[in-house]
Formats: C-alpha cells, sequence, structure tokens
C-alpha cells in the first residue's frame, strides 16, 4: 500500500488488523476506525483543528488522577457514558433504571449498621433514608450489599474536598430480613460537575452549563439479580431538564420530603424509595 | 429532557450545543458526538469495554510528556493523521507529496550552513544529502527555511536517547540563490515506533508491528507557497508497504545510493532529491 489517499485509508488501516486473534477486539477496533475517520471526513478537520483535539486529549489526561477521572467526565458529558448505560441494561419495565456510574464512586468505602449516620460530618440539613431492594414479583431481596454516595451541602464529594482524609456521605450497608436498608445523611444540592480541568473549558466554549439535579448514587448487588448502578433524583430540582450528564430517567425522580424540627430531630428531610432489580441475565 | 433512552439521546446531547456561538465548534462537536454514538451503538459496546477504553485513554495521557506524545502516535497509528493531511493538501500533480509531521518535530533545532554535518555524532554511516526546492514552473525557490530531522542507526531520534543534552541529526537549513541545499548526516533506518506505550499494547493486542520504513522529515517553507511537511522513503525498505502510520506514498520513494569507501570519504550513501512547492493557497 504505497499510495495511501484520502478515499483508501479507512479501508487501509482496517486491512492491518486481518491478523488479530481477539475477534472482539477486531470489531471493535475496525468500527472505531471507520467512525473516527467518517467525522474527520465529514466535518473536513484541518490539521489545527486536529493539533487543538490532541492537546484536548493531553489535558484531560494530565488532570486524570487516583482522585480525578476527567475521560470519564468527557464521557459523561458526551452522552457516551449513558448511551453506554442505556444499551447495556434494557430492563423489564418494573425494574429500576439504571443510570451512569459517575467518577466518583471509590472501592472500600466504610461499612454501616442500617440506622447510622454516614455523613461523617459532611455540611447539610440532615436527610433521613428509607429504601426496600426486592425482586420483580415483590419478593424483598435480603442481604443485598449498598453502596451509596453523595456530594454535600457545598455540591463537593469527599474526593474534592482538599487535605480531607476520611470518607463523609458515602458507606457500605446491607439489606435486613425484609429487604429494608435505612440510613442517615445530608441533603444533596445540585452542583456543577468540577470546570477547571479540560471538559469544563469545552462546556463553556459550547455554551453549556456544568450542572446536575440533586441526586444520591446507589449501586446495589445481590446474587440471583442484574447489579443496578443508579441514582435517585430530587423531584422539582432546576436542573432535571438539563442534567449536563444526561442521566435522568423520570422513574428515579423521588420527593424527599422537609419536615420542620420536631421532638428530637432539628429540620430535616427524608426520602423513601423502592428498588426492584431485575433477575440475572443468562 | 427526563426520559433519555438509547434512541434519543444523540439527539440530546446535540440540542445541548444550540447555545455554541462558534458555529465551527458546534458543527465539530455535533459530528463528533453522532460518530462516536454510532460506533457505539455498531459495537453494543458493554461497560467493561468502554471502562477499558477509558483505561487506554488515560494510560496515553500519563504516559505523554513534553519529549514524548503517545496521542500523536495513536492518531498516527490508527490514520486519523494521515487522513487529515491528505485531505488538507491536495495539491497539483507536480507538487511534492505532504505526509505526517509525526511526533518527534522539535521546534528551535540547531540552525546549520550548507554542507554542515547535523548528525551531532548519531550513530550512522554517513549520508550526504542534495536537494533543491522549486516551484511549479521550475524556478528555483532562494531562502526557503528547511527544516530536516530523523532516526539515526539505532532507531531513535535524539528527543528518545536517555540523557542526551544535544540534538543530533536534527537541524534548520536554508536554500541558497540556485533554491539548493544540502548536508551531511547519517543513513536512516527503518524502526519500531515507541512500543512500551499503551499505543504499542494496542499494535501487539491487534497483531501489528511497529515498524516504519527508513526515511528522513522535511518541513520546507517559504513566502508565497504553501508549507511542505513531508518525508522521503528510502527505496527498496522492506516496511514500505506496511509503514505502521500509512505515511507511504510512491511519489515520495528515492534511492538512498550506497558509495563504497573513496578519496577522502569512507563508506557513505547520498541522495538527491527536487521538492516542488504549491503555491499558497486563497
Amino acid at each position: 500500500m504505497r499510495n495511501i489517499t484520502e478515499h483508501n485509508i479507512t479501508e487501509a488501516v482496517i486491512a492491518r488488523f486481518a491478523g488479530c486473534d481477539d475477534s472482539r477486539l477486531k470489531e471493535i477496533m475496525s468500527s472505531l476506525v471507520t467512525h473516527l475517520h467518517a467525522f474527520v471526513r465529514e466535518t473536513r478537520i484541518t490539521e489545527a483543528e486536529w493539533a487543538k483535539g490532541i492537546e484536548f486529549l493531553t489535558a484531560t489526561g494530565h488532570i486524570t488522577d487516583d482522585k480525578r477521572q476527567e475521560f470519564i467526565l468527557l464521557s459523561d458529558t458526551l452522552g457516551v457514558s449513558m448511551l453506554t448505560v442505556a444499551m447495556n441494561h434494557t430492563k423489564p419495565p418494573a425494574a429500576t433504571e439504571a443510570t451512569v456510574f459517575g467518577p466518583f464512586h471509590v472501592e472500600g468505602a466504610p461499612v454501616f449498621e442500617n440506622g447510622a449516620d454516614i455523613s461523617g460530618g459532611a455540611p447539610g440539613e440532615p436527610l433521613f433514608v428509607n429504601c426496600t431492594v426486592r425482586g420483580l414479583d415483590g419478593e424483598p431481596i435480603a442481604g443485598a450489599i449498598v453502596d451509596t454516595w453523595q456530594a454535600d451541602d457545598d455540591g463537593f464529594y469527599d474526593v474534592q474536598v482538599a487535605g480531607l482524609e476520611q470518607h463523609r456521605a458515602r458507606g457500605t450497608l446491607r439489606t435486613d430480613e425484609a429487604g429494608r436498608f435505612w440510613f442517615q445523611s445530608v441533603l444533596p444540592v445540585a452542583y456543577p460537575i468540577p470546570t477547571d480541568g479540560p471538559v469544563g473549558a469545552m462546556l463553556v466554549a459550547t455554551g453549556r452549563h456544568p450542572w446536575r439535579p440533586a441526586h444520591v448514587h446507589f449501586l446495589i448487588r445481590a446474587p440471583g439479580y442484574e447489579t443496578l448502578t443508579t441514582h435517585v433524583f430530587r423531584a422539582g430540582d432546576p436542573y432535571l431538564d438539563s442534567d449536563t450528564v444526561f442521566g435522568v430517567r423520570a422513574s428515579l425522580l423521588a420527593e424527599f420530603v422537609p419536615h420542620a424540627a420536631e421532638a428530637g430531630r432539628g429540620r430535616h428531610h427524608t426520602l423513601d424509595f423502592g428498588f426492584v432489580l431485575a433477575p440475572q441475565k443468562g
């Protein structure tokens, strides 16, 4: 192939994967090259524009470390994460829908008993969460492992707070015999995704806001059931129609009910939610 | 938009660019999202596979520094660089064709007089290069600025040699009144692109070799002419049909003529090449 041109190069690159033993990888790489080239041809991108793209990817890599994942943020803000989630989690209508995983999950979060205050001193009004985990037929799922994490009243996850050593507003719980789990945390508020990096610059340049509506993350695992990665969003949030990562699904909205101060409790909110897990596929 | 699905998410993301003031950026982002989503849909990528992709991009960013540009290497090995070059440099048939810029150019290379030995001690058999720079009508172009750079007999560019402080086999020259420039360097050999990073891992995983056929880079600038970024490839090289970055064009092949030791010169090679610049567009 000594005369690569604009017109034959896609074929030439794909032919180079002929010796790939891994047929799935070959399929993925061939599709990637086809669509990447189609993008370059459609926009007739200039060399200066492509250099800007290389610069953008480099900056995205350089700001990424063990606490910050800017490529996930990029994938989220371009709707690729949500598309992947939606495609991979077609569920029976009764099952709780999945949404994006996001960049702020942490392995090895502290384990709590039901009823515990998991806030760890994070700022915010108290929130009392009461949930159930059931199967499609309404059977309670006992012993399900529930990871939960969320932003605080300042709009930050613990991992975003400089110098903070301990976990806050994050924990692992276990459902009881009746499929229930419950805990105390703080009321989540809408927050902007980090805007001091290349993804933030992309949002500004394209006239987009960086806000996500208030939500609490849940990752629920139980043997025999499909693992559920989802959020519960706060009904009434002004950003529900324009979540910058495209994660909202109407079925995941819930009331975070405000309560005036009462005996033994100051001003607080409650959230009740019922999760329904789909059976494991295959 | 509270019910993002697999089917409406591309539309939803593109709609989010409605407020972008920069119409070219809007066009590029909308096209990027369309094609990226098409790739994800066509392959029905799993979440684990997408996570591998994020990991790959992260590693590519982390290995990139001021001396190594792994994203350019990725763009090169996927044929995107060559596609961009080919699209942006459609030239009259008589003009010298362009090829990839590559990741090893350095700004501020040392300036040499014609006839100088620019090798700086790089290992390799001596190579004497004699070139002309002309316009389409054969007129010599005096005062053209020529950047040249190349790998040495070990297959390395100077910037790849750990601990090396000075430039080697790299320099800037100027054409004389007759449009000529000439210098001494070393015979380039075929070399593998760096394989110790994620791009190397991709090549191994997909059954591709990392080799580029032997070549010398030239970047030639002259007022009134389109800047030419190209290589001259060594005819007979075994990798001319499988350059891992798809840069070969038949018109860029030349004989690197071997000469036995003769009076005053040991065993050496000569390269003669005539560059033809296209007039500046617009």
